[in-house]
């Protein structure tokens, strides 16, 4: 937890930007989920807004904010003796709202009533037990207290939606201090990772020895680490194949710290330790787009804009390569791209991993008068906004060879003629390539984010694998 | 999975126990579980019972066993182009039920349909999304779902309760193989903790090298690892103090199989290598009632007899320490047992590693003529039922030295003037000891699971960490 005033200065923050509205804010904290029976949960994670604006990193808790007295109040019930008995002395809830910066506090159960005859201003729920609670307290179905798709939650609160993700959308000389932590905690993981590439052993080994690193020194892992031979399986989370020599490896892992902020990195890896030509020459151009987004991020760009310029380089290098055929800015208009990258160039970053997503995608990615669109890859892309200094986003190009997906192009037509499909067949076991670095706006530009970067030019990650064999 | 024809046999093993009833069992499989926003989950983990009577562990599947018909039913979507680029091909819902042996499949939509206008046989849920669709579909109040306290869930079949428990109470050979397997990772986990144990380490490091080794090989830990030196805390996931010369550290933690049997062992290590002979005293009655425990169990005798010969022996030797004094069956009568060691010996474990716990703790653990004390300690045992072959249990004694605790019964005379609070003080920075292991009701007594047994008596602990150090 940072200092009380922290957390007082978000929360005037927030109520300045709710200037004129009537009635209450409701912040609604964690409890835990089971994983099996209920003393069986999986590890406590407690909000991200709840932490944002309040800090109490324990279950059970929620909070009101009064838009027009301005007056606060902490919802939470002490512990008993059996609580002690299994869960150890907690300190007091009143001394958690101290520390929090909350001068009232009242019982769980004293909630229901101070929302009574008032309107509530709720963010969208993502977890189960947060739709169930808000349902409940404000007589809703729980399925309308979340997102639904992209577009957000109808009954939520736009205004205190705009007014969260305006604050956490630039992040603080704090945050990004400890989000640096997070990817100096990451570049160690991933490290231990690539060192563990060998053929003949089994994929999840490399993954228990990479997480190790995140849980030896901070909370974990920020998202179910993906390591995976399929590159081209975006979120593949099936760790049981053994390494094969001359495959590609994709690892897309991050670490959370202790204070919940997230890394988020991706490499791709010959799994004999060198690329072979065809490896070598696709690498390349993912590098190329990774190298390229990185050069335009500054203050006053789109990241649309910046997501498109990666595509349409990388359909310029596969045009060389023969596998495409045709105007390069006509077919980046068409959205050619998005066979090769069905996704977006990169996400927000913060306290969650794709940061304030159950907000809303659009958004939170998008600025007013961008519309989303609808194009493969293109659709896919969760931050299009005009970059300002303190946003924190992903660098993250791919190219990747879906079998499923390039027959159905060409049984729907769907590449214009673009495509030379003779010439893809022979990648058809390629897999994929990703390579994602966390980048922070600056005053004038960008920084990559942690301490050290981690191999990414096709020579520097060989080079590194030559010396991991030495240790 | 197993072969289809496990999934038949337990299934027509079911129906057998609930002929005569009338309508369907309806069975819910898991979804994904947001740890943040809706595409960051937790690791995904099946449902047990779907586990046991399908096999299948993928999200988003249900089915239902017409109890009349004996009719069986797959319901779930196969997957879209857009399901194969996130997360590759699938196997058909077809396959899948192939592979359990179901012959009918429909879309997951189609089951509120099929189960309108009959009576609906289920199970409590724990999860919170569960305890949604199951609301949604029966038209119930969510929190009428799941088991309330104890006692389990009204709303839920009784009937199909109890016979799931009778089937999954009694452990097949196969289950009993793989049980082994958890306990030998569950062995090599421990191992690797113990090795880490040095004063000036942070115990997170520790957790999360041992974490390293279920992660490695298995699907994970199976359940959130303790490891503190609060060992009077019982649940303490608190994992950032320094490790300290001269404390006890309680380990309790297990292994998950990627075949989803658990293990579960606690071991307490001095950390500095060697008991001080306080501590070897009440470590020395711990492994006196882990091992009077393991002598007892055999098939015909009641876990609950087991579990106050443990109490009875506790008292006795914490007589000669000086801490209690009087007759030591009127104080086991009393209950005073229960201020050390205010847990219970034991419970079943398998698929689960409180096995069962979410249909209703005194439905798993209690025969029908036996009641639930509400004396602190043997009111938490879990298992209490007469013993059978096939049962797997664990045996887990412990004594703790809880202040709040102590003061409690102090403040209110619940000891009835058996405890020597003068002489008690000296243990209020004691901590706790607890020693678990795994045993399995045989035909004449009872095995201790896993290949090997981690060292618990006092020498033969500080001879492995005197060995550890030489590594």
């Amino acid at each position: 937890m940072f200092g009380k005033e922290v957390y007082i200065a978000r929360r005037k923050a927030l109520l300045e930007r709710l200037q004129g509205e009537k009635g209450i804010a409701l912040f609604i904290g964690n409890v835990d989920a089971p994983a099996q029976y209920k003393d069986n949960c999986y590890k406590w994670r407690q909000d991200s807004n709840w932490l944002y604006f309040f800090g109490i990193d324990e279950p059970r808790f929620a909070a009101t904010i009064d838009l027009e007295s301005g007056e606060e109040t902490v919802y939470a019930d002490d512990f008993g003796i059996d609580d002690i008995i299994w869960m150890g002395p907690m300190p007091t809830v009143r001394s958690l709202a101290d520390a929090a910066g909350v001068a009232k506090t009242a019982p769980y159960g004293a909630l229901s009533a101070a929302l009574h005859g008032r309107k509530v201003h709720f963010l969208p729920a993502s977890r189960y037990a947060t739709r169930l609670t808000l349902g409940a307290l404000l007589g809703l179905d729980p399925a309308e207290t979340t997102s639904a798709g992209k577009g957000g939650c109808p009954k939520a609160s736009e205004p205190l939606v705009r007014a969260v993700i305006d604050l956490r959308l630039v992040k603080e000389e704090r945050e990004i201090a400890l989000i640096d932590a997070a990817c100096d905690l990451g570049y160690e993981m991933h490290t231990a990772a690539r060192r563990g590439i060998r053929p003949g052993r089994i994929e999840q080994e490399i993954v228990g020895e990479m997480e190790s690193v995140a849980l030896s020194k901070g909370w974990g892992v920020s998202f179910s680490t993906i390591l995976t031979q399929h590159g081209e399986i975006f979120h593949c989370h099936s760790h049981g194949m053994p390494v094969a020599p001359g495959k590609l490896m994709v690892i897309d892992a991050g670490v959370e710290s202790n204070d919940h902020y997230a890394s988020d990195f991706t490499r791709t890896y010959p799994t004999s330790g060198r690329f072979s030509q065809k490896q070598r020459d696709i690498y390349q151009t993912v590098y190329e787009c990774n190298e390229l987004a990185f050069s335009m991020i500054k203050p006053g760009v789109s990241y649309r804009d910046v997501h498109l310029a990666a595509c349409a380089h990388l359909l310029d290098n596969l045009q060389q390569l023969g596998l495409v055929h045709g105007d390069v800015d006509g077919m980046a208009a068409e959205g050619i791209a998005g066979l090769f990258m069905p996704h977006g160039l990169g996400h927000n970053m913060g306290l969650d991993v794709h940061d304030m997503e159950d907000l809303g995608e659009n958004l939170v990615g998008y600025d007013a008068d961008q519309t989303r669109s609808t194009q493969l890859g293109l659709g896919s892309l969760r931050m299009a906004r005009r970059l300002r200094p303190g946003h924190v986003i992903t660098d993250e190009p791919g190219i990747y060879f879906i079998p499923d997906l390039i027959r159905q192009w060409k049984r729907d037509g769907t590449d214009k003629g673009c495509i030379n499909y003779d010439k893809l067949e022979a990648y058809f076991d390629f897999g994929g390539i990703r390579l994602e670095d966390d980048v922070l706006v600056t005053a004038d530009g960008a920084r990559r984010l942690g301490a050290q970067r981690l191999p990414i030019a096709p020579d520097d990650v060989e080079a590194a694998m030559e010396q991991d064999k030495k240790l």
